[in-house]
């Protein structure tokens, strides 16, 4: 899809951009410098450099920015550079976080359909989603041409959630849960661990 | 706190051993191999014996285990090796997700308090803590003697109540907003952006 392949760490501050840049906006604030940028989002300066000039070739020539264009260009990459379509399967309150999680709705993830085995949910509205039956999972992910799956679920019905996510069509899964899921070759897993994010905040607390 | 250091590797994999041998115990199963535990853990055998060794210096001599026995031993460290005392401020979908996670409840992470902004939510109860006014963090921070401030809250007051948490003498601060957060040299600062995450799976999808 994409024609220039854009380092991932540029791609991940995309967000951070957006933000800071529209606290900028709303300062009344119409430039800003390099310097400035790097100073505020705890950059280098070759780092600020070197993410503009991914973001648009012509941000190189000077080291000082229209806020309005930055805001744009960023706009632009946040809409075109991650567009995919997504079922979220499980909606406790990790589920309904991520429906309404606020970097999402900027940058090009489209969740389209939501899941849940408790029959006091299903068929209720979430956020302008109605909930479905984990039952309909398949048919509906094949349906909507789905291409990533996220599974926010306990770990025990995770891998067979996986299973049909993948044998629905999926490209990629997400796993909140602490399963530890296998998955074929062709498909991408990313595996976002809170208790593995906490015990890293942790250790390092105690190196103090 | 800890006597002998454990490489964090081993540590953030604690609670998949923990998850997956609870899943044999239910099975009746009374012991594992390492071979197993490392086909169904998706780990290399070494990666197994080191986890195991680092965990109880005993389990490095066989490689057949009583699953009752690795439970206790990893039960063990989840309690003691992570030891926190916690407090969440914005009570949303993500604050909420937290204060029931799964994984936290065995590991050592107490939450001791919860804040938000939203008159209409203050004083009510959630999972048996009281939500109180963000008016007294500060306060309730000093007097319970946190060491760990997670932030929910959108991106734009999360470095105000940075200062504050730093301020009322926490050592680590768990950012999930999309602020860039500043803080001292002394104060561990951890990140979870779900944008991050989000970006890099779809990079991966696109590679594909």
């Amino acid at each position: 899809m994409r024609k220039i392949a854009i380092p991932i760490k540029s791609l991940k501050r995309l967000a951070h951009y957006h933000f800071y840049l529209k606290q900028l906006q709303k300062k009344n604030r119409d430039f800003v410098s390099n310097e400035r940028l790097a100073a505020d989002l705890n950059l280098s300066i070759s780092d600020v450099r070197e993410d503009l000039e991914n973001y648009n070739e012509s941000l190189s020539v000077s080291d000082i920015h229209s806020v309005e264009n930055l805001i744009s260009t960023v706009e632009k990459f946040l809409e075109q550079e991650n567009k995919n379509s997504a079922v979220i399967v499980g909606i406790g309150n990790l589920g309904k976080a991520l429906l309404d999680y606020q970097g999402f709705k900027a940058c090009g993830l489209e969740i389209l359909a939501v899941f849940d085995n408790n029959p006091q949910v299903i068929g209720n509205k979430l956020a302008n989603h109605e909930i479905f039956s984990v039952d309909r999972l398949e048919e509906l992910t094949k349906r909507l041409s789905i291409n990533i799956g996220i599974i926010t679920t306990p770990p025990e019905p995770a891998q067979r959630i996986a299973n049909a996510l993948i044998s629905s069509g999926v490209k990629g899964i997400w796993n909140f849960s602490l399963a530890i899921l296998k998955v074929p070759e062709n498909i991408t897993l990313k595996n976002t661990s809170l208790y593995s994010d906490y015990v890293s905040l942790s250790q390092k607390i105690q190196e103090l």
